[in-house]
């Protein structure tokens, strides 16, 4: 278990459904049909293009699950480097089961792949001055697994569900003004760590009234981030959210802010390339 | 049921996990601390840029699931135009559950309408000359939601599986030629629809006198490909890949091919940014 | 709940996993492309021949899970006879709904009703002399349904699982008396019933000392169990097995035995032929 | 995996249900107060009657969930034959484990053998000349188990689900014309196999300038179906159905049809009476 | 949703086990004998003690789940004081299903209400100078339940899982000091609220300079519990912890901490002993 | 698999699910950020107290999904005394993961040790003269671990379920004689053991008339029971209930009742306090 792993339990649920999915009620007909039941072999998993590595632990589940007979070793680790054509493990076995686990394993190594790829983008923009958060905008049934992939790019995972952490909208200021409901909060789950979004720099005031522990600022101007930092002056910690994208995260870097919290992390990362060339062939 | 909509089967499963993955051990503790248990409201949602709609079944299912009291009504169906800013869909009842199955619903709708509107571009680019396919290149658990999701899009559907077509490619051909691959395929599963991946003009020709369904030219040029459909001459159908992009589909439309297969669609597809607005809460 | 029905809990349970099953990923692509969305019918369930109904509570639910607005009504309830054209059951709705469950739904009828079927034929043989019970040799994953349906044609439930009563066999034997196993497992499961499978008329005597509480005997002639019935004398109750089918069950009925233990009812009951007619489609 | 293999998904799936159907709440109470924790022994597989083997990728499951103390060895494998008192197969290990995963694992071997003996029995009958294929008609919640049974008996899948291929029956053409509902089909998914039922010439006719994949005769006699062949003169293949069984098969053999669709070979298999013999126990 | 409900997904999923536990393969085999199928009548639920209301959308679950004709409501919420002998909710619907849900919806309301009950006296004890919080020693699958009855005996929530909070132990700095364990936390999961457990002064002094949230202190008298609260000086919370129960809370009221954890709210509640009293049956 | 452990199934399951609840989103994040990745060790398990050890296949398998480089030894098996401060089992492995499944293993040992702590002290004041068995006031999820928790103890186990054995109780009653109800109910359930709740010596005369297996006498004085236990002469076992605690079991040893059912064994069992102490840390 590395801090870039996501838990055991997820990775085993998940690729449980994969592969149930994947192979259907007959399996996989072709190399059933065009693979002889003795042939063994070796495969290579390989990327088109430079990013960086995430998921191996699911692929390494695909075949534990799909048949025991098969090894699978990892040259490039979960957060390393993804170089374009180099091989980044090796998957040994019948070829039957090679090619009947390869969609799967490829599915969880390209997305979570291109999710920390992504991330690493966004964490290089920042140049060590502000971290990269992902949020709770993740694919359905997958949260632990991107999570895990952002923390493999390079980046911090903010919330992990609605259940862990205050973080007060506007839609939850309808009836209330932001220190009333901050309080209520507090009141209700002390311990836990709160954090309210601020469109205003009169919010941003009450929100160091409130004493909050963080001030999202959605939507706003360098210049205007710049500003409520300044006003807070180290009361709270300051993300900043809002169509933030790899080019406009330089623009804030001066800004003093902690977070830039970035959706598109987890909801919309390019996957990666990735790979299974077989060799070797007996 | 229309053709957009996925089984109903995977829509209730793929809520279940979602929601269990987003409420954890505590539920959504914001709302309930800052929102009075008997306030009710209407929500809207909105998407903030153009796009396709795709996943209203799912963002219904997470309210059914989650509160009986809140009914959804949608202004905008599976398939149809999303227009910035226009209403997409009402939420009505008790605020907390519209607060607390907001992002399990959103995220449903926004990366399945992404999904959706990337596909309509293509759809767009072929301009009804080549029809546009996806792969198993999915997002793990989610296929069958991406998949209608493709359909919302004007997309067709490719295998559901490894198990109801047979897809022959390089690595199920390491010890055998062609056609006899083709050959057993056809004995073990008579009745399937056979495709093969061809690379050269050689394995097209091989693919005819086999008697193949579709040819699956990859990384080829539309010069190509245009060889290619000529040599077969309606024998088989074709269908090309490798890396086509909104781009360079305009360089396939005269070539003949019937088919443009983009993973693209379903592993790569932008989220459409969809929210949801609080309105008239009492 | 009527005494005829499975537990819901196993209803529900089976008929989401079968609809997964029939559905797919993409759902019923026939009904989606050749029917009208907005069409409504009426389809009526019959059977192609005589049998006794099971299996009404499993359809029931196919169409609940699919599809909310079709109602379902029976004009045949479990354990009545279902005539040959007769109609056993309508169901009304959304056309696509109709079909998408038929077969779903005549999976369940067919085979339950096949079960009570069965059963019926043995029980009518019986004449009433002799009770007719099922075993634990039933269909993986339907057991509690098929028990229902075992009830349904008149027989009696024998155990439900390893886990609720004591039956000793010649394999619990191989180091042990009849009598000492009897006493072990009174002592370990006290007030559990004990039944001993008997071989020979000396294990009869030594089931009758241990005082059990059944006694089976296994592929034994009529005479010999008259034998054994006259030896036990009352002291317990006496149940035969050993491939007795609805022939031979006469031969049997004068011996004194209390049960028939029938693995067919439930591993090999044929399904009664039901269909659904569709009618009054608009 | 070899061809007559289930996806392994499925199979460990059913195994866990029917586990933890016959363990119950308090395991196999007879066998834990009857035989001593250290006692271990080895058990062999045999068939009291003549058949084919399915099953035993299920039955190495059970022991391998159960107990990872006990070994499974087959002498049998599926879709040979299994020759009546000859052992099939041998599990050996803890006398508890052996005797508490007994019926679990003989319930998959005599179902699914069951199965693939009724299949072989059609396809002698069809001696050659015409393809058995199953059907739909499936036991709910084993489909994958089934249709694997069916290929080790020698038969031929049809379709997997109603998701992979087109099948256009009656029901769907109250309102639509045969060749518009293929059209429509077609235009929908294309790509996929289109079959049609059909029960008069005039369909026949119809069918073949709708350019369908198969015809499907229903309840027409070997005369008639002669005749379709004929008018379709290859046009499409022809399967026929409709209560043919092993002895009117032979009915059919010079029609020229290409299939025979038989539900029976899943929906009403007799099972093969498969026994556990333990043995060596010490 | 009040905050002293459990997450709606929490609550279904506990009550579908617990009812296929309940009801087994054959269902209420009593109930299903002795009453007839058409009697309707009321059951109370009522305490034979005096206690707090915890469960209640748990036992509305089950019978929504076992059979929709019955209907709940609720005199007492959870949360509320449960009066000996007084009506707490009232069940109306067929008896077969009242007496079949019985046992299962009694199960989750005294065991729930068990841990409120307990969780009220903590915090009657505690006066109001310290807040009464929950562990991770929660009853394996039921977390998520039993802190929904902590918040209706009064009590504060610790940390969901081992996934929301740092939470420092003594096992974890074998290899480090406390400072640089903090410090990694940190730096890892920055954000998250961090806690230490310490056992010497020295510690509490180490945890003041890296700063935490939490001190948590372990079997310390009070006398030592206020030396740390002083030393601390309020630059961290303290927590006690340690084998604390409802007489000795009183020891701890005027040191000054603010939290005690007690894992006796869950890991050992006497359950309340809540019965169904039958009634108006026709 | 002893007589004291839970069915394999059920410990596989209910540990799944305390680990996925445990782990959460992000896992042992302390755990992750302050223990080294390669540090191996060896833990522990120690109870603070005297009590009777159980859940030790529980916490075997809480390692075996978690880490499969850990291994698991116990010194102490499931039904011996565990001392206060002996070692009771020693896990060794990767430290991060011998301490992020220490929290799941506690808990399910601390539970069980609990329940067969609590069931063991009543064993001991029943001096062998009265057998004391649970009922289904179990824990919902958890029954085959309590109710195997409870042999251990050397308790035995009533019902498990609504399902194996007959009940009646006072609602069963309403609109029938106590001699109908037992005749229905053997006549509907031959062969399965009818135990009947009485309350008055009237119902156990009854009872007696009925000729039913168990007479349970809720809330009697040991004077009542003794005369009931007279009154029966051996005709029916006697089983007691209501409130009797291990002071007040003595007062019936005398009365010649069979068993006492005490629903505190499972609902309100104090757990027993295990605790892992880490060692040998390299």
């Amino acid at each position: 278990m590395s801090d870039l792993d996501p838990p055991v339990t997820a990775v085993a649920d998940a690729v449980r459904r994969a592969l149930a999915e994947d192979q259907g009620i007959l399996g996989d007909i072709t190399s059933i049909a065009t693979v002889p039941d003795n042939a063994v072999g070796r495969g290579v998993f390989a990327s088109r293009s430079e990013g960086v590595m995430a998921g191996t632990r699911c692929a390494t589940e695909v075949y534990a699950q799909l048949d025991s007979a098969v090894s699978v070793e990892w040259q490039v680790q979960d957060g390393e480097d993804a170089e374009a054509g180099a091989p980044l493990g090796i998957v040994e076995g019948p070829v039957r089961a090679l090619l009947g686990g390869e969609r799967t394993a490829l599915n969880f190594l390209s997305h979570l792949s291109g999710v920390a790829t992504t991330t690493r983008r966004f964490v290089r923009s920042a140049r060590g001055r502000v971290r990269i958060r992902d949020t709770r905008k993740t694919i359905p049934g997958l949260r632990a697994l991107q999570k895990a992939a952002v923390r493999a790019g390079g980046g911090f995972n903010h919330r992990e569900s609605l259940s862990d952490a205050i973080l007060i909208k506007d839609n939850h200021l309808v009836q209330l003004t932001l220190e009333a409901a901050v309080e209520r909060a507090r009141v209700r789950w002390p311990g836990r760590p709160i954090e309210v979004e601020c469109d205003t720099v009169d919010q941003v005031s009450a929100a160091r009234r409130a004493d909050v522990d963080v001030v999202l600022l959605d939507n706003m101007t360098p210049t205007d981030v710049a500003g409520c930092v300044a006003l807070l002056d180290g009361a709270a910690l300051v993300e900043i959210s809002g169509g933030i994208d790899i080019d406009t995260v330089t623009d804030y870097l001066s800004t003093g802010a902690d977070y830039i919290a970035v959706g598109a992390l987890t909801h919309s990362a390019r996957a990666l390339d990735v790979g299974l060339d077989l060799e070797a062939v007996s």
